[in-house]
């Protein structure tokens, strides 16, 4: 080593401490439940594959902004982009895989953007895919189950913005990009713009004169049955999605109060899936924006509070000459199913206080000379700055199980 | 895209179906349980850094297995090698965290070994390490959480070998390794290596001859009050540990009937975590084998039945014109917390039900012309291989709620 070396981090990548990280967690772990329901499985795939698997089939910048490299055999290798190629490529090599195939993928990819406000360069994506199946049911239940997930996360409005890619059919390629736009910048950028390139002012009233389709209809109906309410789903026609592999039903999720923008955008894309397989394998799926999600939650104050500090109940202290008396509660304690920490080191009793206060540890336990003699504890409540002397057993039955099921959301006692 | 292009992996990298993905999450989410029971917080941190915070902190073949290539900026990358550099790296530049700092990291690792049975390139690394503190007690607290840990993991016999790294510091280091191998290939097998390298053949038996340091002593009693079994340490000084970085107590679990090896390691590793930070900093950690875990679980049946089968629970059928019917039942169970799926293609019954017995899924509700007439439906038991006819409240009733409590274990009914 020469020098010191500066304890820096690469532009666009991040660290996640407990607080972020278990946040993180809640959102993920939130979402599974809601796939599980729906019967999504979990799929991983590897972090690099083959470079010609990914190459060229990102559009425009796909391959510039891809992390490519040579190992050390020499073979061109990249850093998953994202995680429709792997699915289509895990798809072609397990053909006999029972179709249709519901997967949820939950992993980070990496592109060398320009890193800015919400933009990083690596990132987690969560997807769900039904793959193997055109029907129409399939559109609405991703629909249903995109709906449900956001009202898990506990936002309140939700808006679907639902569209058809085939309305843009006639559209000449430049200016999908510009009406895009509409929601972001307004009806008159859109025409400026629009007259910049030198495309026709029209298309903009044309394309927003336009209804949905039979088949889009169909999925709103279905999705309907399927229980999302009737104003969440907005027909949006200017909508276009900026991948141009969509074939059917575009949508994206806005939730209102956030300026961020779509928090979220899928669709059906029938011609992707079965490239490395050689033929076709329709499909249809959703794009959850982790990053934003997590900006919305935070805006909205939608974690639960007890994210933000320890998942640790009690901090239970040490006393020189009594340090076995607090082991030993500790391990009951954690055998009674309460998150217990045991104080590490030897320190005043004050500093192990103030331990347990910057953590957020809100209650910590006290066994010294005088409640060893006692047969006794002392309980303190950080929050309410309060103290009281209890039995070991008094002290286990208050901190006894109590939950929320899993199942019904519903509190148990045990 | 010229040709077709082979839908394969790379060597060393794999995919996770959703099988071994759900057994994957189930080893993750039952550790993450113990380690937040014992005050351990979680910790992401990225795939890339800067290749001059991973170079030459691993040894002999660490530079040279380094995934590692310019990044589109020209700056020298590498992919996460392990999680202990990343946590001295993040330690020195977040200094006004409290200590001591209990961390956790499940992240993935990357790694150019050649690959053989069980070595991957890509490999999920599981670690737990207190940084700030010297105090035995810590030390101890990492010995009954690991043991706690596989416990809780399903594994009957749990042997901790423990020994303290000051017992080998006078054994030349070309010996170390050598000795270290007792229990692979047996003293005679150690003797021969001693002698073609020319060291000392004594020095296996004084070695063996040598008695726990009073550290090591308290440690062990420390970890008894917190819980261990006496009978689970053993002391054994032949241990090593592959790498020169451990300072005091070093560890190994191994699992009875298992016979690839240890399934974890880990040891007190005080001049490390300081490195970027410039002062001494104390830690004390451990790795979970994960791969060798599974492996271990998969032989002894420790995985929980249901994991081999989907999550879902219940399978509803669709019937041409009753399709509003199925997708109100659905959204109606999804809603009473069953995991239900809809079937999402025009299908005859039969391949509906074969759908099920594919995927695992235990039970099929079919809504047809009869049942809708009867206001019933029919509730097939695909094990049993048996079917009864229900009203939609009994079916909901029969599948109500009921669960594991997560503190306690206890079985709860909502």
């Amino acid at each position: 080593m020469k020098g010191k070396i500066e304890p820096r981090t690469l532009k666009g990548f991040r660290d996640f401490g407990p607080q972020q990280a278990r946040k993180r967690q809640y959102i993920i772990d939130t979402l599974k439940e809601v796939f599980e329901s729906y019967g999504f499985e979990p799929l991983e795939t590897p972090a690099l594959e083959y470079e010609e698997i990914l190459l060229g089939k990102y559009g425009g910048e796909g391959d510039k902004l891809m992390y490519r490299f040579k190992d050390k055999g020499g073979r061109g290798v990249a850093l998953r982009y994202d995680q429709t190629v792997p699915l289509a490529r895990f798809i072609a090599s397990n053909q006999s895989i029972t179709f249709p195939f519901k997967r949820y993928q939950i992993q980070s990819v990496w592109r060398a953007e320009n890193p800015q406000r919400g933009r990083f360069r690596e990132f987690l994506q969560c997807d769900v895919d039904t793959v193997g199946t055109a029907n129409a049911l399939s559109d609405a239940e991703i629909l249903a189950l995109v709906y449900n997930s956001y009202e898990e996360l506990g936002f309140k409005t939700i808006k679907i913005l639902v569209s058809d890619r085939s309305l843009l059919k006639n559209i000449p390629t430049g200016a999908v990009g510009i009406l895009d736009k509409l929601k972001k910048i307004g009806a008159e950028k859109v025409r400026q713009e629009l007259k910049r390139n030198k495309l026709d002012l029209n298309l903009l009233d044309e394309l927003q004169k336009q209804k949905p389709t039979d088949s889009l209809r169909e999925i709103i109906q279905q999705a309907e049955k399927l229980g999302i309410e009737k104003k969440a789903i907005i027909f949006e026609p200017t909508l276009a999605r900026g991948l141009d592999y969509y074939t059917g039903l575009i949508f994206e999720i806005e939730v209102e109060g956030y300026a961020g923008g779509s928090v979220g955008g899928g669709g059906r894309y029938d011609d992707l899936i079965g490239m490395f397989a050689g033929r076709q394998i329709p499909a249809v799926g959703f794009s959850f924006g982790f990053d934003r999600i997590y900006e919305a939650m935070e805006e909205q104050k939608l974690f639960p509070e007890e994210l933000s500090e320890s998942s640790t109940e009690i901090l239970v202290t040490v006393f020189p000459g009594y340090e076995e008396q607090s082991m030993k509660l500790v391990s009951t304690l954690r055998d009674e199913g309460v998150n217990t920490e045991l104080y590490l080191d030897e320190a005043k009793l004050d500093k192990q206080l103030k331990y347990a206060d910057k953590k957020g540890i809100p209650y910590v336990v006290v066994i010294g000379p005088d409640e060893v003699k006692d047969k006794k504890i002392t309980l303190k409540d950080m929050g309410a700055k309060k103290q009281e002397t209890l039995t070991q057993q008094e002290l286990i039955e208050r901190f006894s199980c109590e939950g929320e099921c899993e199942d019904c959301g519903d509190n148990y006692i045990c």
